[in-house]
């Protein structure tokens, strides 16, 4: 059974402009009350199938074990291609028209299928490292010309190598956590010393993140044209940042505190062969790349559509903001994966790697607030008449994506995040 | 009983100048095969304590189950300081002199007694996060000085907050392993595009780093106060650096590919109780730090000796190329805890933080090749004349470190780590 085969259908009733069509197939982790027991599941349209209970029935048998009544997806994953090969076909084969299995067992359908509205998702891996790429050129050039020169915007390593940065794992979070606006160093005048302040430009980033689906040793490089095969999967990312923080500490070592409070990822993981039918070509690298990052293929990127609304506290409905593409990335996941491991680093089975934030060529295509209201000089006006230069208290930003092509659509849902007000720290001075 | 008490002895034979007195009692992981089950021990003269007999024995009962038959300390420090301290009280009591319990039972001795020369150390804990603060003036002004500008070698915020960055928690090595020379990319000409190359400037960081024995909630900040009460203890750490790799690729993210191939650790975690008797200030902080970072206890640092050996391949002894003190730092452990979880960071427990390179103000007390052969220019001559500006293969780096007064003394042991050669990399061009 072919996953781009477009005659394929499922039982269960799939709206046209539904994400999870049975072409997709994303596995997350959730359960059926908020502290209930975690598991992992598959979407389906607007319900989620639980692999634990397809499993303990004998319907889904990988080699090595069991590993869906697991309150993570590492084991699932570590435990190899073939078994990541035989999932996806023994599921779409369970939830196809023409299989009985399921479709035909009321008492199995109650057990195993849940709507999405009545589950609470978690955190699809744990993540032993998460790492940030800035892998658009676009993006790279307007912070640079905004935060540094605009005539040097973009520095010379940049097109020499995925330029990218160690971020914190235990801050990564999953859609719907409300975010506390962070406080911390501020320097709003440049001759007298920082201030301690809540947060003054908080902002998004429109991220994608992949998630390793096999390791390396430490010592060993992935080599470039290896490296596809050792991604699992991806997720949306919104890499919140801070930017006035940031813009103060991130001489000489990089950002810290900045980006340090909440990396936000959809709860599904959308698998590499789910999209293998929406691959596309990153835009033409010049100069070529070094060998060690040559790669062979080219067909090394993919076609997902972006978007990030803002839906302030009491609007009526959220606006869209940005609407762009992966594909405008420069940098491919391969050789940002072989770049991030040639000294030696060892990445494992869960770590994220962020893309960076995703900018097209135009001011509607940017994907942080930073870039579309260029530095508070062009504030957006949202539905309803208020603007906005950057995210206030009260927000939420959610963030889409989905690829279609020849009638499949296959899509990663939403990271949706609130902010809260800033806690009211009250030192003795 | 105090750990003060100098007239506190034990009945096994240590030396005076052994790091691992009665008052020490640093927790590590051994095997006594090098594929052999890992469990806890303490270290006592040159002898390790296996602590899981001990436990097994009923002679340790710990509040909440039993820790030390564990292949990791998480565990154990995770169960909080009532934990930690009774297990340092029944310890201390069962290897001192007038406790007849293990000191006349030759059968218990030879199971629960190795000698050190006869395990095998392995990492002391799961590092779920790694992060290396710069929290040494003397180091970021030299660095500064060679890297950037000599007249404004310290960065503006460096004298506000403690800088940091994220490392990553997937290459913390325990010392013995062997680093290989890692390649990637070098811009040697100003005016040409870079290189794939073998790192021709690998060099070492003195560093140490504590070890989190207490996390926090997302969202919820350390005060700095209480960040002293979240450390269990501290390790020597060897940050490697690959010096030319790092200036091409740190601007402007911070350091990536130079840093995440080798950071190198001792195998006993040095409680901070058995540091306690060995407190002491910072430097004086001008300007006074913002109130979050303002702590009340002055007598917030430790006077720890701190040396690096360098002994090349053939070479009969190693020479002595750094000795300086971890009092040198200026900013304390607890200010980079408080920094670190300000804007909402999450800290677990394992996590280690790394103090940056710690320099002292005279050539001889550097912590890096960097800044005692000052960038190349003043390289240094070793016992049998041969010279070195940085690493070179087969070179083995050696940290040591310990505290003494009173005639107390509490070591770390040593962190120690020897250079391959890099990998001999094919590339299809």
């Amino acid at each position: 059974m072919s996953t781009t085969d477009t005659a394929l259908t499922s039982f269960i009733d799939i709206a046209s402009d539904s994400d999870f069509s049975i072409h997709n197939l994303p596995y997350g982790i959730f359960s059926d009350t908020t502290d209930g027991k975690r598991r992992a599941g598959v979407a389906i349209g607007e319900q989620v199938l639980d692999l634990s209970v397809i499993e303990a029935e004998g319907l889904l048998n990988l080699e090595g074990g069991s590993y869906f009544d697991q309150p993570t997806l590492n084991a699932f994953i570590d435990s190899g291609r073939n078994n990541w090969t035989q999932a996806r076909n023994t599921i779409q084969s369970l939830l196809s028209s023409d299989n009985d299995t399921l479709r035909d067992n009321a008492d199995l359908q109650k057990k195993a299928l849940f709507k999405q509205t009545d589950v609470t998702m978690h955190l699809p891996v744990q993540v032993p490292g998460f790492t940030d790429f800035y892998s658009s050129k676009e993006h790279a050039t307007n912070v640079g010309t905004m935060f540094r020169d605009p005539n040097n915007a973009l520095l010379p390593n940049w097109t020499e190598m995925p330029v990218g940065y160690n971020g914190r794992a235990s801050t990564v979070i999953v859609t719907g956590t409300d975010i506390v606006r962070p406080s911390g160093q501020l320097k709003p005048n440049a001759d007298e010393r920082p201030v301690f302040s809540a947060c003054k430009r908080l902002d998004f980033e429109l991220e994608t993140a992949f998630v390793v689906g096999k390791g390396n040793n430490i010592g060993q490089p992935i080599a470039v044209d290896d490296a596809f095969a050792h991604i699992f999967g991806m997720v949306l990312l919104n890499d919140w940042s801070a930017r006035d923080i940031q813009k103060w500490e991130y001489v000489p070592l990089g950002p810290f505190n900045a980006k340090t409070f909440a990396s936000e990822v959809s709860p599904w993981i959308v698998t590499m062969d789910a999209l293998a039918p929406f691959k596309t070509s990153c835009p033409t690298q010049e100069p070529k790349p070094l060998a060690y990052l040559n790669e062979k293929d080219t067909d090394n990127s993919f076609d997902i559509n972006l978007s990030v609304e803002l839906l302030p506290e009491n609007a009526e409905s959220a606006t869209v903001v940005c609407e762009t593409n992966f594909k405008y990335m420069y940098w491919s996941m391969a050789q940002q994966l072989t770049h991030h491991t040639i000294t030696g680093c060892k990445v494992e089975v869960g770590d994220m790697m962020g893309s960076g934030t995703i900018s097209g060529s135009t001011p509607d295509s940017y994907g942080s607030m930073l870039e579309i209201a260029w530095n508070a000089t062009k504030p957006v006006t949202l539905k309803g008449g208020e603007t906005r230069s950057f995210i206030e208290d009260g927000d939420t930003v959610i963030m889409k994506g989905y690829s279609e092509k020849n009638g499949i659509r296959v899509g990663f849902g939403e990271v949706r995040g609130k902010v809260l007000p800033a806690i009211n720290f009250d030192f003795d001075k």
